[in-house]
């Protein structure tokens, strides 16, 4: 049929929608959430889910409603006339009622619905169902390994070709834990390429990116982060624009309002960020104890294990350790005070159990890369002022301003 | 904050949203689903979800695009500086996370959920976590007599005092099931209230509303289907503008995608529109058959007893009748031809299965609601023409053309 295009002045990077007037649906025998394809008259076409619009004040009968992520990629214009037909749900819905009755997905399956996430193929309401199914059944080891693939293969990706990228990941839920901002310049002033990219905090007051921020510009372009790894060898930035494991953002977003943390997409979601930047020695640091979010050392040991053997299924070497998460690390919580504890390891001073967890961590990444007498190579980088400079060569790198120290903040 | 409201021109009927430019929410620390009330300086005030929008084009820093639903309720114009705060989630979500956590839900649990999905106050993505864990886990007994109560105390109510209001439900998947048009007339015509409200048919082609259509409108105000009852004894209209188990309908909608009909709200969603039309006996069809949506006698027989449970904990009597749903009933298929097989039965001729199927339902009713000799009175009241004359009463009611006959359709 035809429908007169009305362009709503909303983007919502999104899955696609459309708005029909219930009238206009109810004579087409459209349902909530069913599928049409929308062609422009050229070759451009978009499935998108219906919703109802119910007032004629907005969309009336025989307009069809389209947010600008949908006109904007088939170039159609107010009032315009577009073809719109009715087609059948995406097989993926098949393989999320699937899962959601307790079977397990095959590789194949499991990358159709990825795949559909990233292109906003399924509505948020679908979406979930995949989620809840993930939680409530847990993933398979199998499982949890297609859909870091899958994760991985529709996402984009950092190539950093013939250079030995490392990485560490910490399992979050424990506040004040900055090692990473110490042992990324230790690395760095290394030699190896430590490009650290951070979510959104999920379970923990601030992240990565949030501390970082205070000394220094997280959001930049893929191009510009490429840039400033290449210059410096590192960088601590908020993963959001790069594209990098998209499917992991709109996942994170549906896990938020119950604040689910489903293992199987957690596994995932870690896995396909480091691999996505080409990682191949990893330190996974799982934090134990009655504030961490893994409360038990059988737990822990096992979630190890966990990422061992499918980090083995990537290519991926990594090692795992179990730390005391009792309390937090360093002396202040919250932004500024996590900065500030940084600076002032590395300007040699400053939290001595910081410095002690950062040094360990520093010292069993480089001895993953081959480095012989990895800790005392790691202590002498860190006692010499090295690896304070190659901070503040990030921080330059990254925009803010190298001069600062630790008594500013 | 002070956020400057762009109005957005669409109304969803759905969960209350509110837009915020990524970079106001990254100021203001949201996340999206994130809760902020809004108030517009009087006394009104509403609690949103935030979503997220991408680009400067359409939701600028500082600004906040409200969706009709929320600035009509509101009386907020475009351009208008709103008050914003943020909020905690709303308790609920807690209840849902236990559900999906496979715990048992109390009775202000349930009915604290339904509130706030029928308050608009829950957003798609989290009503669906909740259908979720009712797929996975099931309700027991007690859970359903909450959802069902907490669905009728949440939703509207008809209200005929003083007169004995009865009502017929077939459990759906089965075609051309059109025995309620034959009973409901003879019913009618028998001095007992029958209003027969339909959802939009879930599982199967056509539902009662689609075939009742082709003889008279079926959308009709609620005071106007009090009208057409109170005048004829009864009706057969669509339910959905009538706010009676609204809730009901909401779910519904997250259903559909994945063909969801968990048992726990099946039920919950069927007695529970029977309650609030004020029915005291009810007859209730489980149609068993390999084509039917009961396929084995065994379910069908756990099924009808939970009805019957069920009921009297709502102070309604229940009969259950397990019928062969291995064939269709009657001889078309759609809703064309249903109607005219419905008419054609009425007149005295017509398919006998239809016929008898029909007639043994409607002595059932009769004869829970104290008539003697039933089955003769049902006969009695279809071979005299009373009940044709009973649907040409409310085929006029409805504002559709009395003179109708079987030949012209």
């Amino acid at each position: 049929m035809k429908l007169k295009a009305k362009i709503l002045n909303i983007a919502t990077k999104g899955p696609y929608i459309a708005i029909l007037n219930k009238v206009t649906a109810a004579k087409l025998n459209i349902e909530p959430l069913d599928r049409i394809k929308i062609r422009d008259g050229s070759k451009k076409e978009l499935v998108v889910a219906v919703d109802f619009s119910y007032g004629k004040k907005e969309i009336a009968e025989n307009e069809i409603g389209l947010f600008l992520d949908v006109s904007d990629i088939l170039g159609i214009r107010d009032n315009e006339l577009v073809n719109a037909s009715i087609i059948p749900k995406p097989v993926s819905l098949e393989f999320i009622k699937k899962k959601l009755d307790g079977h397990e997905l095959s590789k194949d399956e499991m990358d159709k619905i990825i795949k559909d996430i990233v292109n906003n193929e399924l509505t948020e309401i679908e979406s979930t169902y995949f989620v809840s199914g993930c939680y409530i059944h847990k993933l398979s080891l199998d499982e949890a390994a297609y859909l870091t693939e899958a994760i991985l293969n529709n996402g984009g990706r950092l190539n950093f070709s013939g250079k030995t990228v490392v990485d560490k990941h910490s399992v979050g839920g424990l506040p004040a834990n900055r090692t990473t901002m110490v042992i990324t310049p230790i690395i760095a002033a290394a030699g190896f390429y430590m490009p650290k990219t951070s979510t959104r905090s999920i379970t923990s007051p601030a992240g990565t990116s949030d501390v970082m921020e205070v000394l220094a510009p997280v959001s930049h372009s893929k191009e510009k982060i490429m840039d400033i790894v290449k210059k410096t060898n590192a960088c601590m930035v908020w993963g959001g624009t790069m594209d990098l494991a998209s499917a992991d953002d709109k996942l994170i977003k549906l896990e938020r309002p119950l604040n689910l943390d489903p293992e199987g997409i957690m596994l995932a979601s870690i896995l396909a960020k480091k691999a996505s930047a080409g990682a191949s020695h990893v330190i996974i640091d799982i934090p134990v104890g009655p504030e961490a979010k893994i409360k038990e050392i059988k737990k822990a040991k096992d979630l190890a294990k966990k990422f061992i053997v499918l980090g083995r299924r990537l290519n991926m070497n990594i090692k795992v350790l179990l730390t005391d998460g009792s309390q937090p690390v360093g002396n202040g919580v919250g932004p500024a005070l996590e900065a500030r504890d940084v600076l002032s390891v590395l300007e040699g001073h400053g939290p001595v159990d910081l410095r002690d967890k950062s040094l360990y961590m520093a010292s069993m990444i480089l001895e993953m890369a081959g480095v012989p007498n990895s800790y005392n190579k790691a202590k002498n980088i860190l006692d010499s002022g090295l690896a304070l400079h190659k901070m503040k060569d990030i921080i330059k790198a990254q925009g803010g301003n190298p001069k600062v120290s630790s008594s500013d903040i």
